[in-house]
C-alpha cells in the first residue's frame, strides 16, 4: 500500500462533516462540476491540495473546441458535432470511447455558449484551426490563458457559496460494506506525507464524490512504469503537483484504468527552461515550417520537421540526446512572429554565421554545412530531397544571417489514460459496472482522446464532464444499482 | 466486486492445504516455473481450470526466437542478445521495458538449450526469420505446435512429482493484514460462477504464488474497455477461456496494470472460420505479396497489402467490414505453396473468372476490374502505382484463372499489456513496490513486448520467466522487504 493514501471501511471512521457532493480539485473539472451540482441545490465542499485553485487549467492557453458557433457562421465556417468527433476518433487512432466521444462533441457548442452567457468568459475575436482539426472551430480565452476561464468560474462559485478547502490533501476513500464510496479522508497538507492518521479528518459525501484531480504528467514513477521511456530525462509542461494519487487510490478500490500508456509528449519544447516556456513559439510556427532539426552529434538532419508531434518526440527520444534547430533570417521574416521573448530568455540564440552556431552547440561543421547545403539544394528542385518535407511556397534556402538555434526536447505534455467513466461521468469498475457515489470528469478520466488528444478539446471535455458529474452526483441513487455498461 | 473473484483477509478462512509454491496456469510459463521450483526442492501445485493442462500453449506454432545458438553458427548466421533486445525495443515501439527486454534476449539462448537438452524437446532443422527480426533467430518445435513443448514439460513435471489441478478454478487472493499474498480460494471449475464460497478451498502458498495464467485475447469486455474497437464484431485467434479473471483479481488486490491497450491483431484471419484457421496460410504467404486487398463496397484497393499487421488491422476496423482478397493463379505457383486446405475448407474459394468473383463478394463488377488493371499496369511500370507496394520479381499480373478469393477480417492474437513485473518476476504495485509472495510470468505480465509483440518471442519470454518465477518463488523471503523498484 501507498503510505500517503489508505482507503478504509465507514465502520473504522467517525465522519467529521458532511457535504452533498464532495469534489477533489479545482481546475476546469472540478468547478464547473461544482457549479452544476450547487446550482441543482446541493451542499458542495471542493478540496484542493494547492494554496490557489486552478491546477494546470491556469496555465493553458485558454483554447476551447466547438462546432457550429456563432463566431463559426459569421466567417461561413461549416462544422457540425458529427465532423468534430470524426476528428476526435482520427487522432485518437480509433483508441477512443465513441460513446464518451459523442457526449463531447454534442455537448460543446452548449458548453462553449454556456462558458461565455451564465459564466461571462470573454474570448478573442478569432476561429484557429489547430493541427488535427479538419476545421477551424478552436476558440481563445481572452489574455491567451485558462486563467481567464478559471477566474469567471470562481466569480460563480463564490457567488454561489461553494465551500473550497484550499491546501487539503486528499489522503483515501472511506467505503460502506456494500462497496459503495461514502466519503473521503483528508489532511491539512501542510501535515505532509506519510500521514499520521490522527491527523486526518472524514468527510462524508451524501450524494457523491467528483474525481477531478487531473493527470499524472509530472508524476516520473508512475508515467515511467507505463511508458518507460518518459523517466526523469523528461521534463513536463505541467506543474509539478501534476500526480496520480487520487487516481491510483481510485484503481486500489476497484476502478478500471484505461489506456494508461498513452501519453502526449510535446516536441516542440525547450530542455534549457522549465514547463512550457517561450520555446515553442519559435519551434511550432517557423522552425518546423522553415528550418532544420539537427542531431548535433552527426550533423544530419534525422526527421521530417513537419511530421505529427508523436513522429517528432519518438524520433528524438530514438536518439537518445537534445536536437537543435536551425532556422535563419528569412523563416523569422516569413513567418511574421516575433521572437524577441525567445531570444531575451537565452532560449533562442543568434549567430552571426554557421560557424559560429556549430560551435557553440558542438556539432561537427563539414556535415552539418553538407546538410544545411543539401536541404537548400531542394529549393532548386521544388521538394525536400531528404525528408520530403513540404517547403512553403514563401520559404527560402537557410542561408540569410542571422541563423537561429534552439535545443529541443520533448516534454510531457498530457495523459490521454485514466479512469474508465460511461457517458453519465460514473466511475466504472474493471467487471464494467459502475462504483456507486463515485463519479470523475477531466485528465483523470481516460478513453475521450484514444491515443492522441487534439489541441483545444481538452477544455471543452472537462466543461462538459464537469457539468454531467455535477448533475449526476446530486441525483440521490439507489446504492445498490450495479448495471453492466451498455 | 466481481461475483466470481472475491480477495479476503487471511483472518477470514481456514487453509484446507498448503504448499511450498501455488502456480496459476499450465502453459508454457506455469510449467516451466513448476519445474523450476520441484526442482529447487519445493512442493509445488498447479491449478488449471480446464481439463487438460497448456492453455493456450498448445494452440500456439510452437516457434521461439534465440540468439547465438549452435543452429545459426552452423549455418553461418552472425546474431547476438544485443541485437535481438533491440529488434524487440523497435518493434516494441519504445514502450517496452528495457530490463525485461534483456533479462529475456540474454537468457532466451540458455533457455533454448534448456529446452532441448533438459526437457528433450525436439525443433525443426532450420533457422527462420520472421517479419521484424533483423536476423534469422526463429526455431519451431516438431510437428509445428507447441503441443511439442508443453509435452515434454508435462513428462518432466510427472517425474519430478507436480502436483497438477485440472478442472480447478482460482476464486481470489487471501492476503495477510500487512499485504503479503497467503494463498488462493479455488474451487471445482463444475461448481459454475457465481462460487458459492462454502464451495471454496483455501489452499496456502507457504513460499509464493505464481501468476501463470495467460492473456485476455478472449475477453471482449475487458478488452474492448482498454480498446473500444476490438468489441464482439472480432473474434480471437485465442482459445475461449484466455479471460483476465486472474488479472484483475491481481489488480484488486494492487498490482499495476501496464499497457493494457495495446493489443497485436492479426489481419490475416478469415471470418468464415472460428479462431487461427487456415485462411492465414494462403493470406499472408501469397494474397499479401502477389495479390490486392479489395474494399467489397467499392471495387477499391485501401491499403499496402504489404505493410505490418498494425497498419493492415488498422485500416480494415476503420473500413468496417471484412475486405476480400484477390490473387490469381499464378500467384499461387509462384509462391511454391499448396492451398488445398484454405479450398477444401472453403476459406478460399476459386473463380473461372472475375464476373464470378465479384458476384459472389458482391463486389461493383466495373470499379473492381478498373482497380485490378490499375494494378497490373504496375508490372509495366515497375511499381505499385496506388500504394508502392513492393513488387516480386516473379510476380505476374493478376490475370491468370482460376482467380482465388478470400474474406478477411482481423482476429485477436495476443495481448501485450498485463501486470507489472521486474526482472525477478515479482509482482510491482501501483507504487513501484513489490507485492510480498506475488510472482507472474508469461502472457499476463506486461512491458516485455510494449507496442507490439515479434512473432516466436512469446514462448521465449514464457519460458525465461517461467523459470525466474520459479527459482524466486521458492527462496524464503522476508515479509516485509517492501524496496522500491530500481
Amino acid at each position: 500500500m501507498d503510505d500517503r493514501v489508505r482507503s478504509v471501511s465507514e465502520k473504522s471512521v467517525q465522519w467529521d462533516e458532511a457535504a452533498d457532493v464532495v469534489i477533489i480539485g479545482s481546475g476546469f473539472a472540478g468547478l464547473s462540476a461544482a457549479i452544476e451540482a450547487r446550482e441543482a441545490g446541493a451542499s458542495v465542499v471542493v478540496i484542493e491540495k494547492m494554496n490557489a485553485v486552478g491546477g494546470n487549467s491556469v496555465i493553458s492557453d485558454g483554447g476551447i473546441a466547438a462546432p457550429g458557433t456563432d463566431l463559426q457562421i459569421s466567417r461561413g465556417i461549416t462544422d457540425t458535432a458529427d465532423r468534430m468527433a470524426a476528428d476526435m476518433l482520427a487522432a485518437g487512432c480509433g483508441l477512443n470511447d465513441p460513446a464518451l466521444v459523442r457526449v463531447v462533441a454534442d455537448q460543446a457548442k452548449e458548453i462553449f455558449d454556456w462558458s461565455r452567457e451564465a459564466l461571462g468568459v470573454e474570448y478573442l475575436d478569432r476561429v484557429d484551426q489547430f493541427g488535427g482539426h479538419s476545421v477551424a472551430r478552436c476558440y481563445t480565452a481572452k489574455h491567451v490563458t485558462g486563467a481567464t476561464i478559471i477566474n469567471k468560474q470562481m466569480e460563480r462559485v463564490n457567488a454561489l457559496g461553494v465551500d473550497i478547502r484550499l491546501h487539503t490533501l486528499f489522503t483515501g476513500f472511506v467505503r460502506q460494506t456494500d462497496g459503495r464510496v461514502a466519503g473521503i479522508a483528508t489532511c491539512d497538507a501542510a501535515a505532509g506525507r506519510p500521514v499520521d492518521t490522527g491527523q486526518q479528518r472524514h468527510l462524508k459525501a451524501e450524494r457523491g464524490i467528483i474525481l477531478a484531480a487531473g493527470g499524472f504528467s509530472s508524476d516520473i514513477a508512475f508515467r515511467a512504469a507505463q511508458h518507460p521511456r518518459l523517466n526523469e530525462m523528461i521534463d513536463s509542461t505541467n506543474k509539478p503537483f501534476a500526480t496520480a494519487e487520487v487516481m491510483k487510490a481510485a484503481i486500489r478500490i476497484g476502478a478500471a484504468p484505461v489506456q494508461l500508456s498513452h501519453i502526449q509528449l510535446g516536441p516542440w519544447a525547450s530542455p534549457d527552461e522549465k514547463g512550457y516556456g517561450v520555446g515553442p513559439a519559435f519551434a511550432e510556427y517557423i522552425l518546423f515550417q522553415y528550418g532544420v532539426l539537427i542531431d548535433p552529434a552527426t550533423g544530419s538532419r534525422f526527421v521530417n520537421e513537419m511530421a505529427d508531434r508523436k513522429t517528432l518526440s519518438d524520433a528524438m527520444l530514438t536518439m537518445g540526446h537534445p536536437c537543435v534547430g536551425i532556422a535563419d533570417a528569412a523563416a523569422v521574416e516569413g513567418s511574421g512572429w516575433s521572437i524577441d521573448s525567445c531570444l531575451k530568455r537565452g532560449i533562442v540564440r543568434a549567430f552571426d554565421g554557421l560557424k559560429e552556431l556549430v560551435a557553440c552547440y558542438q556539432i561537427p561543421q563539414a556535415p552539418l554545412e553538407k546538410t544545411i547545403e543539401h536541404f537548400n539544394e531542394g529549393f532548386t528542385a521544388g521538394r525536400d530531397l531528404e525528408f520530403g518535407k513540404p517547403l512553403l511556397s514563401q520559404a527560402l534556402p537557410i542561408s540569410h544571417p542571422p541563423f537561429y538555434g534552439m535545443r529541443l526536447w520533448p516534454k510531457v505534455h498530457y495523459t490521454m489514460g485514466g479512469l474508465r467513466i460511461n457517458s453519465r461521468a460514473e466511475v466504472i469498475d474493471l467487471d464494467g459496472r459502475m462504483i456507486p457515489g463515485l463519479y470523475a470528469a477531466g485528465e483523470i478520466t481516460g478513453g475521450i482522446h484514444g491515443a492522441s488528444r487534439l489541441g483545444s478539446c481538452a477544455i471543452t471535455d472537462c466543461l462538459v464532464f464537469g457539468r454531467i458529474a455535477g448533475k449526476n452526483a446530486v441525483e440521490v441513487r439507489e446504492h445498490k444499482r450495479i448495471g453492466k455498461v451498455e
